[in-house]
């Protein structure tokens, strides 16, 4: 779009349609709970109390394909608003197919990924088909990055200058890394959940932090990327908070495996096709820290039972930590370093000398879920959510800070 | 691609790639049959004798889903293809961004569709949303076409030149067509089904069709759209070939909306961008019979029941034309001309004077198949498919004698 004068106009249009995809998605989410609740789709709330004699109220699940849906339509629609100058010329060589290409394989990965997390939430896929699909939902986008930039040159940080040079060709590495993040975006929100609107909210938290990001970076100079970014993230806020409306405390509606995909991938999407994805990672710190302090029940180091939510307590209506139970005699190396490393630092609670012959261990499941609640002690659900969100608002001040002010310190050029 | 030497190679890998689509979906579907059933996922068969005591075996229903899905993974992975060389350039200012942004497109087309088709056979949507979603299915498609060609004129055939001229531009008229495209083809396939194998046979005939159509224009001369047109028609081949396999008499799988959408919208895709839409719609002839004999059921001039397909009679083991019950009073205008009509002509079977009341009417269902079944009589589930898939071969016989010898009557230049 070189030569083009800079207008604000298609941003307009974007928050305009955004704000129809929040009105229409907020409607239209109620209207299919028949219909997810006739085809088997749907869950028990297990942190709600329920009243003698009655069984609890089925909640419509995997609500997240309508948000889903109404993305794509809306960003079907939007697609021709930034180009159409260019349409409307009668000499077709001077189209940007380059910028237009990016529009349409953005979507083609965010489809792929919608598709596969509903029929994960219909069919219950294994954890292979997890890892493997995302992978191959990247291809498009990468192809398009090989295309249009091909750089996988990085900047290396100052300090480490001296000894690796001002730059590195990371080559294939860098796809790799890149396949990974859409792999790791997706799978990350994915597991911080299981108490009603955490999904959504830390989804919203983080969208509106990368929105912000963007505003901040346009102000100082144009660039076509974070242009990008703000035409995907602000129809993916409204649907967003749209579903949050649902899925907040009472859930009328849960979110399922869809969503989270659906989220991961676009935040994947805008952080490679925006250049940003160090600065995304950064607004993913709590999701991060969760990642890595799960690892021990995800690699099954230690015993994963198949929820690791937070414990409901009926008497007092608030959630508690979660524990699994082991003999520490059948635990691998890795496996009980992992348990008396964090039991030593604290960010567990261990219990020994339970079961009927006192020699089984029950230790809180490794979430920041319920690393808080060991903190804070029980607390009701609505809380818990209001303080993961308080986190992961914290997190992206953080990030805000590493970005803008402790980046200097290593790099000359701000690099996104 | 201009200036390329023309190198065949990457449509063997495309063959080579086909073959091994077939061979992992045949293999892996079988493998997903509990899955499905577990999903709540399934079907039972109307046409099959079942012995006393027993209960109809679940038929697991949808299964079009992972021929859809493993046509997008090869897709994905044989996109570089063709554009290997250009890859490798280290001036990325060549590269045919154009080109490229077609098969996005496409497959971004197809991969909405097959998520639609999903979610229908889920949650069973409403008639409304099975037109107005694969309408928006379309848009990446129309876009492209509007970036890459633009062209909207038309060729008037030559008895008409002396009135209307030698070409006619239909603007957006053009557009509107393309869309309804899409929309037909993909609901004329689910409305052709019904008898165990039938979906998949007449979708492996009619790309069989478009292969030796492609083969024969690029062996006249080399063409990008024919090329286009190969490189997904063999892949899908392959899947719904294998697709055929589990879903033949006696059937292991049903293929669910899922197949018929993903089938329609990818003739749909190819006919569109490889330039061929009339001569797409020539191999669909008994899908149009079809269609325009069924029009006053689907808009209930006549009523129409849930399911149209032939009845089943357990003793001989062979299927019969099924009926649909009304007063004739009750009838609109319409309605009655229609029964009427179709009933002298003898394309409908009416048994009048029955009921309890002796003022009801029955008259077998509008569709090829109690079609067939009046005029052959009752049938055999299998030699009932048989013939419905001769009549499709022939369907394509008259198709390339219309194409390659009639159309020289009406036109000049042979387009497509």
């Amino acid at each position: 779009m070189e030569g083009q004068q800079i207008t604000h106009w298609p941003l307009y249009i974007n928050a305009a349609m955004s704000i129809c995809a929040f009105v229409l998605t907020v409607r239209l989410i109620p209207r299919f709970y028949d219909l997810f609740i006739a085809a088997d789709m749907y869950g028990k709330d297990m942190s709600k109390k329920i009243p003698k004699g009655q069984e609890p109220k089925k909640v419509p699940e995997g609500l997240g394909v309508i948000t889903g849906a109404v993305f794509l339509i809306v960003m079907f629609l939007f697609i021709p608003v930034p180009f159409w100058r260019m349409w409307k010329s009668d000499t077709r060589e001077d189209f940007p197919h380059d910028r237009f290409v990016e529009f349409i394989a953005a979507l083609l990965s965010i489809c792929c990924m919608i598709f596969l997390g509903f029929a994960d939430d219909v069919l219950d896929l294994r954890w292979r088909h997890k890892l493997q699909l995302p992978t191959m939902a990247t291809l498009p986008l990468l192809m398009v990055y090989v295309v249009n930039y091909g750089s996988t040159t990085i900047m290396v940080p100052k300090p480490l200058n001296a000894y690796i040079g001002n730059d590195i060709n990371l080559g294939v590495l860098y796809y790799i890394y890149m396949g990974m993040l859409a792999v790791f975006c997706t799978n990350a929100i994915n597991i911080l959940a299981g108490v009603n609107g955490l999904e959504c909210g830390q989804s919203a938290v983080i969208c509106i932090s990368v929105i912000i990001f963007n505003i901040v970076q346009l102000s100082g100079n144009w660039s076509e990327a974070h242009l990008f970014s703000l035409y995907f993230m602000m129809p993916f806020c409204a649907v967003c908070l749209a579903l949050l409306y649902h899925n907040w405390y009472p859930s009328r509606a849960f979110v399922g495996d869809t969503f989270c995909y659906f989220a991961g991938m676009t935040f994947a999407v805008v952080a490679i096709l925006g250049h940003f994805s160090k600065t995304m990672l950064l607004f993913f710190i709590p999701q991060v820290i969760n990642f890595v302090f799960s690892v021990p029940q995800l690699f099954h180091f230690v015993p994963c039972p198949r929820h690791r939510l937070p414990k409901f307590n009926p008497d007092t209506d608030t959630l508690g930590m979660s524990y699994t139970r082991f003999k520490m005699k059948n635990l691998g190396f890795i496996g009980r370093l992992a348990v008396r490393v964090c039991g030593l630092v604290g960010v567990i609670h261990i219990k020994e000398g339970v079961g009927e012959d006192k020699e089984e261990t029950e230790c809180s499941n490794f979430t920041i879920l319920n690393l808080v609640l060991k903190i804070t002690g029980p607390m009701h659900e609505r809380n818990l959510v209001l303080v993961m969100l308080f986190i992961q608002v914290l997190g992206s001040c953080v990030a805000f800070f590493v970005r803008f002010y402790l980046a200097g310190f290593f790099y000359d050029v701000i690099v996104y």
